[in-house]
């Protein structure tokens, strides 16, 4: 059942304490053997929180819940479990999810409104909540601060590889911390693929300003990648700021003083998007889409995405077969303007048409030598006007219909 | 490279000859070896005709010559060509256009505007119109009433079997036949699916009527289905009306009188456009996705799309996993109306989930069991309110990779 460790993979940088947070994970037995599936972060009294969430119609129990605490934008601890995502299980998944934070606030003592939580796993059967419950009380007395590999470890459901990112940024003249973990579109029969991500500061950051970096990194970051175009009932990010750093004062709304922080946030919400794209369920190569001369931004967006969401241009890409025609569709499917006449297509660098027609004497040597590799990319320009945008993707192989394929056993 | 005959194939049913109508195949060695690539109709004096074209902002040239002279509603013939879609050819593909029409008309002894003009199969090169061009003046000695099969044959680029379907309706008191064929999303690399569709009647009808019906007909079949959500840049449904039927005149905007002939062209689209599902690349099932109870028909045509549309479903449907929780997903990402809460969700007449959660006792067994046959039926109601819909789709398969992602040779 577990799948290779994804081509794509990239190793876990190293992760220094971040103060004001300690986690930690343990094997609850959720669902899987021999492995930890219940994380749980304690955060220091005072922590502000950010989040943005799924925007399936039909969210699981734990994103009701995150949504309904979110507006105080107080947090004091954030637990996750994996193997089963407590989604469309009525009323029972809402009790679940009240007794677990429940349980969580007891050991932290704070209220329950000011417990996060998260689950991802299988769908439509009911969370055991009384096994993460009754694990919680040890876990809690073995959380430290550098439980961050074993966090990013928990929170996997078939993902190949655990993913984290860091980086120090400059407040005035202090320096903070940003270190993120993220699990993606690994599957477990029947799941569908859930994208969490949760990051931590140091900074002492008001939760509008820290809300308004976070949508702004979210729309940048994972709103520009796609694996296949579904949209996971449980996809939720937190951002969480626990203010341990000494800094000067940082106003409500943010502003040039978070300049840095901004940059930083965006760079560890960048890493973790990719991340999750390049486990992508059975991707063999990380695509890069590049559309330039749009009518806006918000157009070049959306051919963008047409493009990295197409079956045929992602087949296309598993093949290594240098078929601009597929590209040129999408960027027509997309209902965006666009004159065929005007449009340019290159792929590794190599502008394969132009002007409506194949570039006269094009070889398609080096563009197939490019596609063989493991990082593709493919750019668009419109010639119509200034919008540009950028997507991610990932091929669509045999290992995609394998892991969604397969009757689950 | 040819793919074995879909098991979903249906048998080409007697197709009688239409009054006014010959037709006929040959080989105009414009890509394929030993086998038929051109068809030409000529249609009797006095055709009208309607037409629906793809929706991509990037159409080959032959849409744009057939949206062109569309509006003056009348056509003397037909020539298809597989092998070469003529789109993305900037110049040279409004040449190749104009001078098959040319030739064409010549042979008819019509306009080069009452000819329309389709292309399906790679994209991006020169239309070698020059082939297409020697070979009409035999072709066009040896059209015949009894040329069907060979039209169907000869425009089918990989689909796995030739596709057609007959009516006969009654207009006031006279007996009309229509009969249409079609070609789907066999995929010749490095090709798109283009969906081609070509109907013919011996009615009497004019232009606006045929084109009102030919409408609503399309907008009932074939934009219902969907193989992998990629829009053809050549996608295109023609319907010609010879009038040589002896029937009462039918006024300019068809009315009461054509309630029968409508019916029964809604039937042949609809089976034309199933034909084209049941040769989706790859397919091994046909999918039938009900919506009802959303809170109008728009909105539950949104729905059905999303469902048949999502990998996810697709890739489970393939493994006869009755998975329902995808389909749950698949409704929330529709972005239309829904209410987790009161959602329902069958899949071969088995409720599996109801009012948010999986039903009291709900027994896989005959679900499985029905997911392991050929045609598999979804059900979801949104309990909103009273519009419904259907829409149809493939599942998704290792034959869809291998028919796209492979390298062309």
């Amino acid at each position: 059942m577990a799948a290779p460790r994804s081509p794509l993979a990239v190793d876990l940088p190293a992760l220094p304490p971040l103060a004001g947070v300690r986690l930690g994970a343990t094997a609850a037995g959720i669902r899987y053997q021999g492995r930890t599936d219940l994380v749980m972060a304690e955060l220091a009294a005072g922590t502000t929180v950010a989040g943005v969430f799924t925007r399936n119609r039909c969210p699981g129990a734990p994103v009701d819940w995150c949504r309904a605490i979110l507006p105080a934008g107080r947090a004091r601890a954030l637990v996750v479990n994996a193997g089963n995502a407590n989604v469309f299980t009525g009323r029972a998944g809402r009790t679940a999810v009240e007794a677990t934070a429940e349980a969580a606030a007891a050991l932290v003592d704070c209220a329950p409104q000011e417990v996060f939580l998260a689950s991802t796993g299988v769908i439509g059967e009911g969370l055991p909540h009384a096994r993460l419950t009754a694990a919680l009380p040890a876990l809690h007395t073995r959380l430290a601060p550098d439980g961050w590999e074993a966090a990013a470890r928990g929170i996997m459901t078939t993902d190949t590889f655990p993913k984290a990112a860091t980086r120090t940024a400059r407040i005035g003249g202090a320096e903070v911390r940003i270190t993120g973990i993220a699990k993606g579109s690994g599957m477990i029969a029947p799941d569908m693929a859930t994208m969490l991500c949760f990051v931590f500061t140091d900074a002492k950051l008001p939760a509008a300003a820290l809300q308004a970096a976070l949508k702004r990194g979210v729309d940048a970051s994972f709103n520009r990648t796609t694996v296949d175009s579904d949209t996971s009932t449980s996809d939720t990010v937190l951002l969480f700021a626990t203010g341990e750093a000494s800094h000067e004062p940082v106003p409500t709304q943010g502003g040039a003083m978070l300049r840095d922080f901004r940059r930083k946030l965006d760079e560890v919400l960048h890493d973790l998007a990719l991340a999750v794209v390049r486990d992508g369920e059975g991707a063999q190569k990380l695509v890069r889409i590049d559309v330039s001369g749009a009518v806006s931004t918000r157009s070049a967006h959306r051919i963008a995405m047409a493009i990295a969401n197409s079956p045929l241009v992602k087949t296309a890409i598993a093949g290594a077969d240098a078929n601009w025609g597929r590209i040129v569709m999408a960027v027509g499917k997309a209902g965006e303007p666009a004159d065929r006449d005007r449009l340019a297509v290159a792929v590794g660098g190599v502008w394969m048409a132009r002007d409506g027609s194949v570039v006269a004497g094009y070889d398609e040597a080096p563009v197939v030598a490019h596609m063989q590799g493991r990082e593709i990319a493919i750019a668009v320009d419109l010639g119509l006007g200034g919008g540009r945008a950028t997507a991610w993707t990932c091929d669509l192989t045999h290992g995609y219909i394998d892991i969604n394929g397969s009757y689950r056993s």
